[in-house]
């Protein structure tokens, strides 16, 4: 049965459910950062998933990318599926702008995040709820 | 027309082509790090690619994946596209074992790489060109 890891619960706010991957937002403000995770359970490894899983899920990682590019106008998406702590399979998608907090080091490890005020929370979830529109899985949403 | 970046040439040695990417080794022998480069000018970002071609790099990333997970019996596989110094789209597959050198942090900007002494490399570049006989582009092969 899939259950989410509870460190990611405690770090993330739900945004909604795509067909394969539940989609978290950080609750950092530091930079937009979203993760998804494939509604699977004990997957570690992408290769762990079906073929059709794999591409759903890739499919997934790229339309967030291609969306927090958009939205934010992200010098660069940074796009990763490390593992190391939480072992729950979760894809990183990550917007970094060459003004950011680490430019251009990785986010993993830097720092202590900073969370979203409930105002600012408020606003980033309307405003990527919106840009995700098309892709939430309807009859599975988990925020309406 | 495909060129590759000046710095990742510098750091790797190349082991051969999948059909989309060109598969180098990182000269780090600290981690088994293969890093992927799809033969497309001017990309930088995976949603850049055609849908095609996002499909066959997720497909090639993995492949080594898998295979370097079985070869090297990792704890993890990390998979990261960032670019946020090298503009070229690349993708990073590493193996990860709990006992080496920076577990848990990821790999990059973490102390300094060692490079492969003349007799490793021979072996590992063996090692892998065999361990991924199958998914060499045989009429477009690098190394042969």
């Amino acid at each position: 049965m899939f259950e989410m890891d509870k460190r990611l619960l405690e770090d993330t706010v739900a945004l909604g459910d795509f067909s394969l991957s539940r989609v978290l937002l950080m609750n950092d403000s530091r930079y937009p950062w979203l993760i998804l995770v494939p509604r699977i359970a004990d997957a570690s490894e992408v290769f762990e998933l079906t073929v059709e899983q794999q591409q759903q899920f890739w499919q997934e990682t790229n339309t967030v990318g291609q969306v927090l590019k958009a939205v934010f106008q992200a010098d660069k998406i940074n796009i990763a599926t490390l593992g190391n702590v939480v072992k729950q399979l979760h894809m990183h998608i990550v917007v970094r702008m060459q003004e950011d907090a680490v430019w251009p080091a990785p986010v993993w490890g830097k720092g202590t995040a900073q969370p979203y005020t409930v105002e600012q929370l408020t606003q980033i979830q309307m405003r990527l709820q919106n840009a995700l529109a098309d892709d939430w899985q309807t009859e599975q949403k988990v925020v309406s």
